[in-house]
């Protein structure tokens, strides 16, 4: 999407092969627009935990980059099953709630299980991590497709009137590679020309939403407008609010949807007001090995300095008094009676065992 | 309560009929504790427009001591009924939400009416504020006796486990005289030793949670935990609260709860996860001319750089994109089906008409 009217990506190569991978670094954002290169396992790694990169669809990406980083170190003569296995255990401990990182990293394991020849390795990693990225790009626009007719159906029920979509945290293209997942049917049905506004639940403690989502709407041009968290629930009390979007983290095979805290409170007001709750995500964050979101996806504690201080333009400035401890779980789950249904890129589906079965038998 | 070991009210006189009334300004805490003296109507009306005082009972109590004020003015030598109505009709539109403001200034209307002599009419005036000032310690301290037996009941049912609170806002003795509300029987609770423990939610966009509830409690030595406001639903559907206390800025008759923004997501987390949520309030917060509190109470929308800027510190720093529109509206209306029961100075009721009737005509 768009930059200051230029075209980006999240992450790409400079080079075919070469060791010289960009990323925008999303920690300066929005006051600061910065990219930033990673040569080494070690960059990758850092920025997946220290968030420069975040979203679970380019979290993956970004491990699988860096999977190929580390075959490009000096040291790296031949790649044994032993050193491949350690690089991707490491890496999948970069964040714990994603499954996109696991994922991505079974894929490439799976890529270069059985290759020693390290120039092979090389090549095949790149190729691999390049065609993941594109999967991600295909599977966002595709579900852009399929979640635009969910809200040509709203603005066809309103007369074409003003669609109201709230979400929470970023699901942006920001968290992927290109057109997001909660944004993509919103990118889609802006570029046809519906009339929609989006309200953006600020996300505490690091304000994903007013620093990155309302970001990429503002460089895109789509109306929108910033509220705190606790917002949601009086505008969806009072009509304002048409339809809920938000992303995922990790989905359960029954449906139970892991995402970023605070998400499993829109679910609820959602529900106790009629508003239908959408959860945009690519196969790739589903955890099919799951039955139960609550008490099977673990919830990463983050850093207490996250609530304690903030970032803004100007700097960082302390909110909580000296000596009052702080807590900062990452994730919470919505269980799947809150949802109304699951927008894939495989098509939309209800949020149960069965039709994500059928889904994914697609 | 306690600040730094001493014992304080949140406004007072410095001598009988003194003009000059000290407040605590509440803006500059945790960071800096600093006395204000109020010496004029204006000074009152904007002390409570800008919140250095805020909280239901004590914008209350800080109107009628504003209206005393009005009386000691150079030009005042007379109360005609015109213009006790002219500051009486001023001070209402100081804040819109908050019952208490327009129920202590109709009390101090009541007392003034027909005293044309301006000594006359100044004693009484103070007096009067003195005794709102005492009514509303008093009803703290009640419902702090009632709520107690709620804490102590749910301490015996964990055998003597931690009894863990959530709380939103501050309706803490900051927001009241002393004691508070929602906090009251937290402090009679800990004072009389048993074991609790308290979620402060941060409550954005101004930060009551972690700047006042999280200060006052740790300077009366109860422990706590700050935390976003997006992580009391997990909080709760992982067994970590027992029991959800708020206070109120107004409640119908109905028994429909009008609070800081976001209470309404937590009393719907409480309701999906069988956890009680229960309001505490004085009389003075009961609005009983009102039949629904959604479509009736006024929600006041407060400036959007209260939430595109916050205040650490250290300073100010902006936190929402240059050109991001923001909305702020400041609070939301629990429906009383969510509200397990409503403590108030003259017992615990059931958020129903029949029941707030019958404690009314106690």
């Amino acid at each position: 999407m768009q930059i200051n009217g230029q075209h980006f990506h999240t992450i790409w190569a400079e080079s075919p092969n070469s060791d010289s991978i960009k990323i925008i670094d999303q920690n300066q954002l929005p006051f600061h627009f910065r990219l930033k290169t990673l040569k080494t396992f070690g960059d990758a790694f850092s920025a997946i935990r220290d968030m420069e990169v975040r979203g679970a669809p380019l979290i993956g990406v970004t491990a699988a980059y860096g999977l190929f980083l580390a075959l490009c170190g000096p040291d790296e003569t031949e790649l044994t099953e032993a050193r491949l296995k350690t690089f991707c255990d490491e890496m999948k401990t970069a964040r714990p709630t994603a499954i996109n990182l696991a994922w991505a990293v079974d894929e490439m394991y799976k890529t270069l299980k059985g290759i020693s020849n390290i120039e092979t390795a090389k090549s095949m990693a790149f190729q691999k991590a390049e065609a993941l990225k594109q999967q991600e790009i295909e599977a966002s626009s595709n579900i852009g497709d399929h979640g635009l007719k969910l809200i040509e159906a709203l603005s066809a029920k309103k007369n074409g009137d003003m669609v109201n979509i709230l979400t929470h945290c970023n699901a942006g293209w920001l968290a992927c590679i290109d057109w997001g997942t909660a944004t993509a049917p919103i990118y889609k049905a802006h570029h046809r020309g519906i009339k929609i506004h989006v309200w953006v639940d600020e996300t505490r403690p690091r304000n994903q939403g007013s620093k990155l989502t309302a970001f990429e709407l503002k460089q895109e041009g789509v109306p929108h407008t910033v509220n705190p968290d606790n917002t949601g629930g009086h505008l969806m009390q009072h009509g304002m609010v048409d339809l809920v979007l938000v992303g995922s983290d990790r989905t359960t095979r029954t449906g139970d949807v892991c995402n970023k805290i605070g998400t499993y409170l829109k679910a609820l007001a959602a529900y106790d007001n009629n508003i239908p709750f959408y959860v945009a995500l690519p196969s790739s964050s589903f955890d099919l090995s799951l039955n139960n979101g609550l008490s099977e996806i673990p919830i990463e504690e983050r850093n207490a300095d996250e609530v304690r201080y903030i970032e803004g333009k100007e700097g960082k400035v302390q909110l909580v008094p000296d000596g009052s401890p702080v807590a900062n779980y990452g994730f919470d789950v919505t269980p799947a009676r809150l949802v109304s249904g699951l927008i894939t890129e495989k098509g939309i589906c209800q949020a149960n065992e069965s039709a994500i079965n059928e889904l994914f038998e697609k």
